[in-house]
């Protein structure tokens, strides 16, 4: 099963695909869609969808995991990645992917088992799980790479709870 | 000049068409995208792109005007909102449509020449600029009918200080 990980922004959407073989990971591709910050709006959404779309065609990936948002303090940054959220979850329904979303603090539940886990420990769990001989980079690639780990973490569990 | 106005909205977007002529404003049409509330969210995009879409090929409109956001109050709202308006963005840049943005105090202003004006006295002149009998139904349309007079108001603004 192929996973495609996404951690929506308007200015940086981080990416990361993989592939779980059992309880076996492997990291496929990895990397940022980025939009210049002079270019209007609009155009930086039209970048996204044709972007994703992109990825989604060369990797034709099973599901899809995106970041829920939860802001409490900027609303105008939860306006700003809300817009880009949708040109990504509507690229994905486009092609009929399931979509899992999952929270911060579910992401690092499943990863490292403790809702308050830092950063840093998230990362060293997305390269252990990946065997990467590097935290992957930048920052946005490992949180989609992390998104994706906790979706196969979940589904994985609730086939395995229905198999049983 | 045909203008297209909209105010996003998940479960509801209010669309309206207007043309210029002058100083004159006629309705075309106006009316709502409206998406079921148990429907997935992504599904719930699509259907809004399909219809803001066929919209576009139906009255090719020249220009169009979105409603700026501007929340202060529920931050879940605003990213819900924000995705919706995502979508519509790309779909008018998808078609190079130009766009203008304006919020609820510009809207008020242009139409009403006062930033504190109630919903009823902006319907009233949404009514009156486009001739017609009786209040535009539901407030959506009508919010959106008053996004696309109040961008023919700045458009002319800006055209007129051009040539003088």
């Amino acid at each position: 099963m192929i996973i495609l990980g996404l951690d929506p922004g308007t200015a940086t959407t981080g990416v990361g695909i993989i592939q779980v073989l059992g309880n076996q990971f492997r990291p496929i591709n990895y990397g940022i869609i980025s939009t210049p910050a002079d270019l209007a709006m609009e155009k930086r959404l039209v970048m996204i969808y044709e972007q994703i779309t992109e990825i989604i065609e060369t990797y034709r990936p099973d599901q899809v995991a995106i970041e829920k948002l939860f802001f409490n303090q900027n609303i105008t940054t939860g306006i700003t990645v809300g817009q880009a959220r949708g040109v990504l979850l509507l690229a994905c329904a486009q092609k009929d992917l399931p979509i899992g979303e999952y929270t911060p603090l579910e992401v690092k539940q499943a990863l490292v088992g403790y809702g308050r886990a830092e950063k840093k420990q998230i990362q060293h769990m997305v390269k252990t799980f990946l065997g990467l001989k590097e935290i992957p980079k930048p920052d946005d690639a490992a949180d989609a790479l992390a998104i994706a780990i906790c979706h196969a973490h979940y589904y994985q569990t609730k086939t395995r709870s229905r198999l049983s």
